[in-house]
């Protein structure tokens, strides 16, 4: 038996073109003479489709969609991820399903089991489990269909605070008894750095347990703030990696049962080595796709001379090409001559169009107009802001008459603490860092150095600040990142509250200091702009924090 | 058996201060010699705790708090919401419970079986459900303890797509079994004008159902979004109300179960004839909440001169005192002067305080400074986005030197077509009308000048305008406000594709514009401040559409 692997990018609520996807892949694997082919989770619809499930019409569409992919698969059989419709006469009104499409029909329906309901996930919103286990056999080979979370019964990663597995069931031990010959799984499983490890263990572990191949396809592409990485997996029954596919692009690959079965493997996928490299490709991918999807052309970003707008500007440039990245430097008198420097000799190296366009005369107004109100208040956080929000103002209104698209360019640190001005430097359409912790972005901006000097060293090398007055640093509001994030790092990924956090050896009144200045900042994280997720708790739908609430 | 309801505000995560109202409840209910005093859903830590859940230290202290308050349960027992560690082996961390107090201990603890995860519930996410059922005997009179949607078996009110009951078992009917004598429902559910007279109905439901009286004690006060009318409910076996307690305040009543059991009914609880009267006082309460428990006191509204920021003041005024609202006017060339009459009798008659702040000058400096960038191409929407940030920016500096809360006047019809600059009028803490069409807001006010003229004349009736450009008036991009909304609606709250709008008598063609306008608009929605919820589906945490993704 020949079984094809289509990793592909599928667009969310976009049928039509991810009809076209799934049919251009059959007729290729049917020149391949491929017995099966299989596609990753609701790969009609794309992943995540949130409440457009909650349109009876949308269901009944990718239904219609899946009917007519099945009338291609005569000679070849294909597995299509789709929501359907559930019979039952109570429960939810829908299945997370996998189609198993032969003979020129849907032969049978597939409904996933473990609903993960967690961080970003949402599905038992939508979905009602599956209570019937069907395996399926094709050309003589029996097939255990699974949907991504039915093989993660034995993790208890998003349970971290109990040490106990967050299933009560294990779709894999009803199958067994049928006694499959592989076991499919099809995902949509997105990007975490720390996960990339932890994905590969879940299919290790399921092929060494029921000792069976394991053929894992998992979607590939950002949307919205989800970057799927891919890296489709073929496991042997010794629980060896067969083969790993493509990260962070389509792929398509063919393998032979009986090799998978009885060859030795290719090797071990070795562990991910460079980590920012990982972070990189995610982040320029959750880019591209954000303007492909949307259809958007050309970004528009701030330069301030500092480096989170520094590596944003880098990886637009990558994702979107030099040529489409647009850049605007906006000093006031607080602006220093490194930073004008800085911000001119990146827009030259990267090659990126760069203005200039002070905002003193505007702040001059704003204070001008103000004064009857004001009076002789002493400046304070109110004109810091007013200058933040007067660059928030400007780069919106170029962005409104050109048709650019204002990236963000917070970082994950800030954003926690709440260092930002809300309408000001918290604007744009995409937070591209807002994963990204400051040291991380450091990391980064060397990782984007490896062989050149891309982003001056200037920028690396000077203290972080806002230039909002006089001689200011982040260090004068903030602890040095390198304690910052750590800190952050226990509080918001792992759940640690203040005494366990210290009792790691942090100075209790310093912890306690960041947690309430977390706590307290949440109201500007709820009007921020989407956040490219690359760790397994960002900012945005998968942290939801009570915004009037005492902690 | 003496009962006490006690429908108390609670404030989310504030354990301390809800331990310290719930103590006081039962000292109150002992010096009547009442014999089982019922606290609301979750009472320990408040509804909804979101995330909060994470922390296993939230969990332990809400225990704790329980442990405490169980110790002076002498000679009265209390049922108390609070989450609890779920003690198996696999599965959710948590459960969802009802701690029964007695004899100066935690004598049981059950856990809620019917977990919502629709709209603004999430508690799938956090909890595991109930397996177990148990009937708790107290001084003869055998309680069914159920937990908020535990009783809502009959209902399909979030499946409005196809007619199925969402739930495959029904609590009670294991209970049952167990023969009890009377059913305790503890709730917190939040207000939505279409929903009073439902919430009526599962109760009286169950009540005859199982011939049976039920008490049920909901939750009062607003938590951010989410709005609790209180409304605790008495029902006798026969289905008849024997009493209801008041809505958005709190309120603490006594009953002789025995009376209950045999005295006729005071009377049906009428219909709410008033539907603008209730909602008027839901968003009263939902302001005034968010003041109170985020420790603020003065609220900043930008006055237009039209409809929205006039009855957001008269409702600020209303929750905060006049002496607490400060209103500000910013007139433009644009600005009719109409706005300045009306803005200005609004805010003497409602004796709040006002400042004029034109926004000239800064919209002549923004254009002077862009001019090397935008040369001579023509005005368009990118100027009047920046007349929008003017305000804005304004606004915020002003509240953010005086210590003031800005709110949002955005209403649902502008909020659900993208008629709103981001950063601009979408700005606010807190988006008061952001659940009410303009429809509605016409409605609300003229419940507000239903004894006098509080808001003037000259502002209800005239053409709903932006002021962006001369002349300029809501009608040239939208269709009429009493057209509009009723698409809205059918699209929005019941899930209706374009074709059965249309089939209902809409023109297919605005149909499609307008759907398509609400789709696009999502990225607005997306950074737009939290929305007082009076309705089944608000925008915010209740519904969640992708930004990536083409409809």
């Amino acid at each position: 038996m020949k079984i094809v692997l289509a990793q592909i990018n599928l667009h969310v609520g976009n049928i039509e073109e991810n009809t076209t996807k799934i049919v251009f892949g059959i007729k290729q694997a049917q020149q391949f003479n491929a017995d099966l082919i299989i596609f990753p989770e609701l790969s009609i619809c794309g992943y995540p489709p949130l409440d457009m499930l909650d349109y009876r019409e949308f269901t009944m569409r990718c239904h219609a969609a899946v009917e007519k992919i099945a009338r291609i698969c005569t000679d070849i059989a294909a597995i299509i991820g789709s929501p359907s419709l559930n019979p039952a006469k109570d429960g939810k009104s829908l299945h997370n399903s996998a189609f198993f499409c032969a003979g020129g029909k849907i032969q049978s329906i597939h409904h996933k089991t473990l609903l993960p309901d967690y961080d970003v996930f949402d599905e038992y919103r939508y979905f009602e489990p599956n209570r019937e286990f069907n395996v399926v056999e094709y050309k003589g080979t029996r097939i255990a269909i699974t949907i991504c979370e039915d093989l993660w019964t034995e993790q208890n990663f998003h349970n971290s605070f109990i040490n106990k597995r967050l299933y009560t069931i294990s779709p894999m031990d009803q199958l067994i008894s049928q006694d499959p010959g592989i076991i499919v799984n099809i995902s949509a499983s997105p990007f975490a750095w720390q996960k990339v490890q932890t994905k590969k263990d879940v299919f290790i572990e399921a092929a060494k347990k029921h000792s069976l191949p394991v053929f894992m396809v998992n979607q590939v592409g950002a949307n919205t703030d989800l970057i799927f990485e891919g890296g489709s997996l073929v496991v042997n029954p010794k629980g060896e990696i067969y083969d790993r596919i493509s990260r962070f692009e389509e792929d398509f690959q063919i393998y032979d049962l009986d090799e998978v079965l009885t060859a030795p493997a290719h090797g071990a996928d070795p562990a991910v080595s460079d980590r920012q490299k990982i972070i990189f490709n995610a982040l320029v991918l959750g880019i591209r796709d954000f303007f492909v999807k949307n259809g958007f052309e050309q970004a528009l970003i701030g330069l301030s001379g500092g480096i989170d707008s520094a590596v944003t500007a880098v990886l637009a440039a990558e994702a979107l090409g030099h040529e489409n990245v647009k850049c605007v430097f906006m000093p006031s008198e607080y602006t220093m001559e490194v930073s004008r420097e800085g911000a001119g000799k990146l827009a030259e190296t990267i090659n990126v169009s760069l203005t200039e366009t002070a905002i003193d005369s505007l702040f001059d107004s704003f204070k001008e107009t103000l004064r009857p109100l004001f009076k002789d208040l002493s400046e304070n956080t109110a004109e810091e802001n007013i200058q933040a929000r007067i660059r928030g103002t400007l780069l919106m209104a170029i962005a409104n008459k050109f048709g650019y698209i204002l990236l963000n360019t917070s970082n994950k640190s800030e954003s926690a603490v709440g260092y930002s001005t809300l309408y000001g430097d918290t604007s744009g359409a995409l937070a591209v860092l807002g994963d990204v912790y400051k040291t991380q972005v450091y990391e980064l901006a060397r990782y984007i150095n490896r062989t050149e000097e891309i982003i001056p060293a200037s920028i690396i090398d000077r203290a972080p600040s806002a230039e909002l007055r006089e001689g200011q640093e982040d260090a004068d509001s903030l602890p040095e990142y390198d304690i910052l994030d750590p800190i952050l790092f226990r509080y918001i990924e792992e759940h640690k509250d203040a005494a366990v956090i210290a009792g790691e050896g942090f100075e209790t009144g310093l912890v306690k200091k960041v947690i309430s200045l977390v706590d307290t900042s949440e109201f500007k994280r709820y009007q921020s702009p989407p956040v490219l997720r690359i760790s397994p708790k960002a900012f945005g739908h998968g942290r939801r924090m009570p915004l009037v609430a005492k902690y």
